[in-house]
């Protein structure tokens, strides 16, 4: 294990939390808040620790993968611990656990919060603008981004690449890593760059559109408002919901765009299978809703309504223009399924990934073939190209391993006492980033009442979700530091 | 395909399901009530459509894996439909989806009802025998039955032995079929005769021990009084809750046992996992019910709840002496996972069965393992021997379907609109072949209020349960017929 390696690229991490830090510490500045030391010293902090843990290059540069997941998992707890500091010093947040919980779920892009509306909508711009900058931060990936600042970004990196990017596969957009992330980062910042421009010709003011801009691109769902984007008009909530459709779709399908091949954009399997979902799970929520809880709303509001749950949801990103929680049970049963299926590969968002659910449909598919043609020898196909039966046999294990996190997760909750539904859909919402569930954790409630035991597997369990299971496992596996 | 040879076993599965009729039929004449049609009539069918199939000896008794699922798939749901037939004329379960709901529900030991309390004890003796019968007989498998009749069982009939048994691989005791499920079924019988005499020693008259030593043996579930096996004395409840636990092993064992092979039994890693979450869950149960909900029952009472509770539902059995709807969130959400990892292989009882769990959990370890070192091959062991990789490859695709197939019920059933907790907990109890859930199909309700459409789809996950998906998934797969 390379020590050094791992040490060094936490010091970067550091530096760059610390640079982060000045943007929502200026906006404080801009607006007159009071509130210099709660952005001064975790700044000091960062900078200090990140030039302590800089001072000397490690010799090597290389690792292995083992080393990437430590990397990778450890950045984002350390990133974490230091960002809840301005809630606590500023007293936005003041319990360490409450603080630790808002933002791994700021960073991880889940938005399921502890702070009721009163408290959401009291907070000052300099708290509310960290609190949305992290779900920005993080849906990219932080290491992704040092890695397209780094000069000493080798063939190695592909271990950090791959522990933080989400997806089955992970594949480079050009041979450099580097020059990869930085693609990926320049598509990133275009896409923000142009929902806030959309946003600001609506009813938002500048400041309203930037933050739920940094909501929707890292898919995260935090809001300066207590109705969160209810609170807007029907022209910022369409906008928002085909925004989050955009930032759930793979970053690779842009840049075949921006490269003029619309074909390739057009026949990709996971993007019809993505929209083909959410256009049919629309559907049969607009019409269970219609039909069975509220026809005095007009049919156009309810189709709104639907299309942007379905969309939050399915992108796991969790902003709300209804309290869906008061819908029937079909349309809170098909949200719950929306949360594991999640985005595509490759996108800021959540869950298991289409891609994941195409191929472990396909392999399925195969099985019972091969059940009823024993000698039938055939590979699962995606996009028309035959995938690796070691991506085939990982996915099932993916799958296996989120439903058992998921069961163990519900189980040390319950000890709590909540309701039923609330734990299953309190864990579902947090393992697969999405932010709000059902009942005390529903569009109008909120994660504050669990206890500090519960708050700590819920954060957990937002990691594991966000880091793909293995990076956090890998951390808290004794068998990672014996080196033999 | 060989439709010849399918024709012909449901032939003979129909002359047997005659015969086996005329024991609650007997049962109705000592106890002299006028049911005489309700028993005559279905035997009448049998008898005839038996013989009509049966007239012709197949040419060839050659038959692939795919006719193994389509045989052991059909018989199933014939016998099922004929089963119903006595409640249907007897007025006893008017409804013919009602009807088909409840027979089903008894050969595939899963044990939900859609009779309250009230018409449960209004049942005659010949339907209340009927009823619980269904349970002793679907317990190990009617096919396997028709395997020790059969003069013709040959190398083929593996096929079905594996079709319909439960549980990830399958271990013929002896080398001829017909000799292994003779031995099974002679165990099943002794093990049946005990209970019998234990029950009667206590406060159940004869009747009574017998019926509920059915459901019991069966892993099922129903019984004859509203308040299950609480209606009973603590002698009784303390003797069901250990055979429940005896039927619930792999039967393999006990083969062992009588061949004086004590060593192998205590080994035996499945048994030792089994037993490990048996007693673990009830300590935890034990202690929340204590301390989470009621302190004024004694504390022996409650272990002794507790116990049973685990032992119910673990098995798949589903007898009740607490409402456990009413315990704390804890003890519920073991109860329902409970539920999912079910008995073990080879047993009477449903669910994953602990080996796969076993296999799951192992194979997970490994994956893990080779993460940090990719260079190493090792296979998973149980009991010291290495499982072939195709075995930990199916476990893997069943619990994926398993899941999957659970999702899709729930979905299907939300249409009805009742809670989701009553949703998720009917289908985990349907399809692991359990009986109770939660909610409205708590231990004080039942099935009746679910749309027909509801009840069809449960009826189909308790056949998808006890005969381990792949016979009903092939049996409405259009390309199992086609002939290429």
């Amino acid at each position: 294990m390379n020590h050094k390696m791992i040490f060094y690229t936490l010091g970067q991490i550091l530096k760059l939390e610390a640079a982060l830090l000045v943007l929502p510490f200026a906006v404080s500045l801009i607006y007159g808040e009071f509130e210099i030391l709660a952005f001064v010293i975790p700044i000091a902090i960062s900078v200090g620790l990140g030039f302590l843990l800089t001072i000397k290059k490690p010799a090597t540069t290389n690792f292995y993968a083992k080393d990437g997941f430590v990397i990778v998992g450890l950045s984002w707890i350390v990133l974490s611990v230091i960002g809840c500091l301005p809630f606590i010093i500023s007293g936005a947040i003041p319990k360490f656990f409450d603080a630790l919980f808002e933002t791994i779920s700021g960073f991880t892009t889940t938005g399921a919060t502890i702070l009721d509306g009163t408290r959401i909508e009291g907070l000052t711009h300099g708290m509310a603008f960290w609190r949305c900058f992290t779900h920005w931060i993080g849906g990219m990936g932080v290491l992704v981004f040092v890695l397209a600042i780094l000069p000493n970004a080798d063939g190695k990196s592909i271990h950090i690449l791959r522990a933080e990017s989400p997806g089955p596969q992970v594949g480079k957009l050009v041979s450099k890593i580097r020059i990869t992330a930085r693609i990926l980062y320049l598509i990133y910042i275009a896409i923000t760059v142009t929902e806030i421009i959309f946003l600001v010709c609506g009813d938002m003011n500048l400041f309203e559109a930037i933050v739920h801009t940094f909501s929707t691109a890292g898919t995260g769902g935090f809001s300066t408002k207590a109705d969160s984007i209810g609170a807007f008009s029907a022209y910022s909530q369409v906008v928002i919901g085909i925004f989050m459709l955009l930032f759930g779709m793979n970053f690779n399908l842009f840049y075949l765009l921006l490269l003029g091949n619309i074909k390739s954009v057009l026949k990709n399997e996971e993007l019809r299978w993505y929209l083909g979902i959410a256009i049919t799970a629309t559907i049969i929520v607009t019409f269970n809703v219609f039909y069975g809880y509220d026809r005095i709303t007009p049919i156009g509001e309810t189709i709104r309504n639907a299309f942007f749950s379905v969309s939050s949801i399915m992108t796991t990103t969790g902003f709300c223009t209804a309290n869906f929680d008061l819908w029937p049970t079909l349309s809170k049963s098909i949200l719950i399924i929306l949360m594991f299926i999640g985005s595509m590969a490759g996108s800021t968002g959540g869950g298991l990934k289409v891609s994941r659910i195409v191929i472990l449909f396909k392999s399925f598919k195969r099985e019972i073939k091969k059940l009823l043609h024993p000698n039938i020898v055939e590979p699962v196909k995606v996009d028309g190209k035959g995938i690796d039966d070691g991506v085939v046999k990982a996915v099932n294990s993916y799958f296996v391993a989120i439903i058992v996190i998921f069961l163990l997760a519900c189980l040390l909750i319950s000890i709590d006492g909540f309701s039923i539904a609330t734990n299953i859909t309190a864990v579902a919402a947090c393992l697969n980033n999405v932010g709000p569930g059902l009942e005390m954790v529903g569009p109008i409630g909120n994660y504050s009442a669990f206890s500090i035991f519960s708050k700590l597997v819920l954060s957990l369990s937002m990691l594991v979700g966000r880091l793909e299971v293995y990076p956090i496992l890998m951390l808290f596996n004794p068998r990672t530091y014996r080196s033999y």
